[in-house]
């Protein structure tokens, strides 16, 4: 059977309020309207580069989903499986800048649309077209129904010879440190590539450095490891293969926020291409570079011709092209 | 015992996000912040005629909740008896401007700090300490343990010779009708002023004209109960004494949102003045009709120069004031 | 055969630059972006109402065609035999409000994109495939080769049992009168349904009413004309059947920009649900009504169930809906 | 000797910061900055006519002033006589629009720059210069200076065959009552023709209809009056002539401030052009019928072409014109 | 005598209007409305650590004047003793930021309400009542009453125990040099406690490095001496005690403004705490260096718990915290 | 004979659309309208330093034009030379901003007013009334009526003694290389000083460094050659004269656009000095420094006073100036 998505991916897309000033919140008089959540950042991402994908989560049944449905309908990516809801309003997320370097972020995803999903919303058939899974653990921290969803999800992925992508997102605003282990941990033992960065490598692990947290989490020896390095890059680990891959300079850190995901865009991207490790890691690391240098978590994320233009050049720079 | 506060007021404020633009709310770019809360409007409107007010309310101990508190401690009002809690976030408010005429509300205030309010957490010496109480049929609908709390509050008012104040603000969003119907019939039993508008007026008693609804919510005779009737007027009915006092024109109607809770500042500030009823609802009236000609729930509200100039002049016209 | 689409409408989509303030646009310092096409309003207005559509037009290979392509097929449209080419820039179109009664456009479109869209482009089974073709005057005055791509679609349809509706939207500012009048009566010719509005009617037969207007349209008898009377409503005629339908009263006149395609995707629905005439009209008017009272050109067009409450209460209004 | 000016102007402009929200400005967190003086107002809309018009001021030396000079230059109106200081700022105006009907100003022009003007900064060459003198009765409100100062150049252009047109503009904020009305009529005396609005005619001379203030300010009967009735229209009394002039219907007022201006840049204008006083007022009420429709002081007021299409079709209406 | 407030200090408060562009003033449309005032910036920055403070200044009778007083009082600061006068207008300062170097204000605080502050206005015990006098070399500058009126408030907090803190605030806009530096020195010997910069110092001395600026200061022997730094740090000197305490680094400076009233509050919370004055000269250059990285004067002046973790880490970043 | 004009330059203005976020375009929604042409930026960095200078383009008769003639005339440069025309609307630029270093324009000046200019549009009398022509290779790239007006121009001044100074502002998006670079070379031989940049320079001339770029520019000695070499400064070469002289450095480059420009205006003005050659390059290397630091292609660009005041600090740093 020919798989007719290249990827899916699920979990909560919420509506992200900006602020327009950089004061503590409480200051902020403006705010602009976007979107966040890690998934729909990585469905854009690998859409902008060519990519057939499906995204899915619960909605809330109220003006908020339906802009986040336009907006990532409006990029191509397949909705069809997406679900709304009448028993709960669609998940907000604010961010907080009080300097550059100082950044915050007030949740209202609590009880929200995305936490009422259940094994039973699931398609069976959806998930198992496609090549690979993509799946964070910020969704199993959403509810309890969100932890058997996204367990549910991931064996369905396995019948069906859909390669498992597990990004660990670890977000401690959400849950319990012990409890995040244990869920993100049975995870990694059902996932086939891993992406952890290195503090969550550390937290899953107890291991420091990442040729440690490879081995920690690959005791099977049968998955992809690949240990985000921030600006340093990011290190793989496959088999008897391992090695590093330098990362891209970047002028200035414009927005951190959305570079994990555009990592993790790059990586099954270049998983897609059939390029090697070490090129699928290079991609990876450029649309991280890329990422942070522009402002928004996917208004900055690269085409296909861009991201190729920057791997030639190693940078972003431009003359002012008239 | 001489009271030192004029009127104390308890309920939910939350923070009120305007649209910028006339649209529905999927295509809205830009809110501006704000607070919304039909207590906090009172008490600054009450305030603005010269009373000694005290406010308060559970916040989240989150930048919005500071925010809150600060555009209510700047107006001038008492907030020492305000409370902050971890244990959840303050709430929200977006409002949605389809057209002028085609306004909507969209809450997030589930389980928000406020709903977390108990009997526990009142200050019985601060609420004896009033002359007045104001409470409104929001609160009840917000948590049980809200609905415990406000009758707590008006049992401790009975029993400290403090006059009750209840304006019905039927919030259909938020509970069933029943349930609703129930609960603020009880509470206009305890109440020795009741101020329903005349869809609530029927709504609670089943009786259509003001006359019959004020006999119907006035069984024990010993109440006074003012049915509001919008641009119409109003109509007052206590002991023998009844009447009604017509409104003044409205130009324009800019925002119908907040002029109950002006009118129930001015019912309130017309007893603490000792005025007559009639000359009680003119002052109710006349704030009800300056604050639909003008933005905002509370911006617009009159100090007691400006509202003695519309009482002197029936209206808020200027020349332009060079 | 089974057509799998409702209707197929096509024709240039714009950005349209909106002046944030009511200035002779010398003085306007700040623009939002939006789009702007007729066809593509009808297109949205359909899919709102629950019809499967497809849109398509020839864009700029460039960041305003696809802000255009993602805003579109953000609404759920077809957008899949859309074109976009590196020969010319995505048309604009900037609007001057100097007061609310005095509006103005200014085109940046002549050599744009869409006015390369040749005969060459049209991929024959998609426009087969629709039950609809809604066709505009505006197509054929961008270029020639608009001119000749217009009547190719329309003798596509024709060949294939499409119902043809045709609204003329004359343009004066695109091409001269004598010129505009010839070729839009030849349109008029090919059309099934006809939508003139009185003016428009008046132009191209040099009648008055609009029931000698609809008689000199519709000589050969075959075809049904409605004739759109502004908030009076619309008159429609079709062989032995003809009528008025009243409109709907508006309370304040917001932007009657995009009115005539809300009308025309009403009238196009009605006889998708196969609705009589009159109620046809009806739903065309409702629609009118309610765009009108509202900003934006698509933003207020109604969903199936906001145009059934409309129809159900004959106005918009909401009392605050709590 | 051929005149090189039609007309020449002076006094205070001052920077206009406009509230972004209606709102009492305490509430206010934006603002928009614009230009406003009634003089400059004046030339902008003889300039607008086709008119050749100079305008002076004392301006600080400073942003403010600069931005002021840049304005009233850009607009084609010759600024080389004014002035630039360093021993004070420029003047500021803040608007507060508390609703549509509720405007009132802010003065920072106490000290200003303009306040400095002395006899000793006039160019007697420059106003001798110019077939008619423009000048208000804000000029002598600012300071004793600029009292000379206003007398001082009426007397050059008495002396030098400059017609003196003088418009009033009554300004309470500015001045104690008594000591305006002696000024303003001392002022009337010297000037060749008078606008005084009907209020402003009252206060001058205590007389109430348009004929009997006409006749008050006219005793040598060598003067032309034009009182303006607002939306009525105008009055006029010359020698033996004398008659109303009926004002155009305003759909909806947009800004009253500035039609004033508009209507005394319509009257010289008429008088420039030698019209009859009869079609001399219909210009001037044109104007001001059109710049009520308008935002700004400034920016609506009409070209040449725009009025006469105006006066043409006694309105200001377009269809959207595509 | 139990003194109940912690710290009073007094001074022109303004309203700050910040560009919302960075460019030249002539060429920024517009404004955000803020307060500025370095005597209410120490207020906040006390206030948010945790102590009671108390401010004053003579206001506009106007709607700024209402502003300043809400926002100040909404801080949580005791405002009880603030005069409003109708006299005379707020005060206003425009700020300029052409490029991030590049910095200029320009004032309209000449003739002030607050320049109308005299002796006579001073309540004498409210003044007794603090443990600290807070006063700058900028309220001496503002007219002679306020002169006046700054050494008569010096000489109450003298005869009552209160600690008199004086920051030079050297404004050579506002005042002759050669003045500035006899009153300046006149305050500073009347002063308990003295903060200058270093080029303040020098201005004040002659002399140049801080051991000398302090002892030049220090003649009697009994005074705190603190020189400023800047990023360096501060010097100390008190009796025998003196030494530096190293500053923190600052990533990039957004915003110089404010930093140096944010560090004089450091320097009276860490007396109020009786901590050592090398801890005292630590806290205030942690908040010193968080205010440089933040924007606005007094959005970013810390709270206790903020600044406690600053200075457990000697750092204000964050990883996003989610 | 007396020439009265410093300088006159011409060329297309267009009005520039600056893009409120930091955003590919498709997600830009707002935009501030600005200026932006080559040669209409030296006119006004002339005028800033004292010069008398004449502009001139053709303009769409349009309110873009209008806004265009209005921002030049308010800088006082003489625009009386300029054309309106219905045939075409004024241009338009699109600034794109991904990040602080990835620049793009979108231009829709193809077919605009400008590039209907012709031979015939010339006033011969005010092109040879001036001392120095400016052109730049931006003229000839816009139309081939164009390309004959440049020459035209080029040949009046020569014929009248007025000194040509040609910047070849290479536009690459405008033309094709080899035409370009044609006519580049045919323009440079008329003119009497020369401005390329480096990378013009070997376009131009295939030679790589400034020396052999002047040399080869330079064919017959007469000319007077400038090569820019960014912020590292510039080299001359005229006769046997010739030499670098450094550039100053920029803390933070804001916005690179305009800095030819005004670095262009440097040159000019200080041959209008008859400062030096290294003088003159100081000066322009210094507008070319203050230039990059600020926001605008002209609102940054400095005044006499301004430039005098950074050539002796060599920086633009203020204190904050109170």
């Amino acid at each position: 059977m020919e798989k007719s998505l290249d990827v899916v991916t699920f979990g909560e897309t919420m509506v992200l309020f900006e602020p327009v000033q950089m004061f503590p919140l409480e200051y902020v008089g403006q705010f602009h309207k976007h979107i966040g959540g890690a998934e729909s950042n990585v469905s854009i991402g690998l859409t902008r580069l060519g990519h057939k994908v499906g995204w899915f989560s619960k909605l809330g049944n109220d003006p908020f989903g339906r802009y986040i449905l336009q907006f990532i309908r409006g990029e191509g990516i397949d909705t069809s499986a997406c679900l709304q809801t009448d028993e709960a309003p669609t998940g907000l997320l604010f961010k907080e800048k009080k300097s550059h370097e100082n950044l915050n972020v007030f949740y209202y995803r609590k009880h929200s649309a995305a936490s009422l999903m259940t094994p039973q919303d699931l398609d069976k058939s959806y998930i198992a077209n496609a090549k690979f899974l993509h799946v964070t653990g910020i969704t199993p921290a959403l509810s309890e129904t969100c932890e058997q969803t996204v367990f549910q999800v991931m064996d369905i992925a396995k019948k069906n010879n859909t390669t498992i992508v597990f990004d660990p997102n670890l977000r401690l605003k959400l849950w319990k440190a012990e409890k995040a282990r244990a869920v993100l941990l049975k995870m990694a033992e059902q996932a086939d590539v891993i992406l952890p960065g290195l503090d969550e490598g550390t937290f899953l692990t107890g291991e420091t450095g990442p040729e440690a947290i490879a081995a920690a989490l690959n005791k099977d020896g049968k998955k992809t490891i690949v240990v985000k390095l921030g600006s340093e890059g990011a290190y793989y680990q496959k088999g008897e293969a391992s090695g590093f891959v330098r990362g891209y300079p970047v002028a200035q850190v414009i927005d951190p926020v959305g570079a994990g995901d555009g990592f993790a865009a790059g990586i099954i991207s270049g998983m897609l291409r059939n390029d090697s490790l070490p090129d699928t890691l290079a991609r990876a690391n450029a649309i991280g570079a890329i990422t942070v240098g522009m402002h928004g978590d996917v208004e900055g994320l690269p085409r296909e011709d861009e991201l190729e233009q920057f791997l030639d050049n190693g940078s972003n720079n431009s003359d002012v092209n008239r």
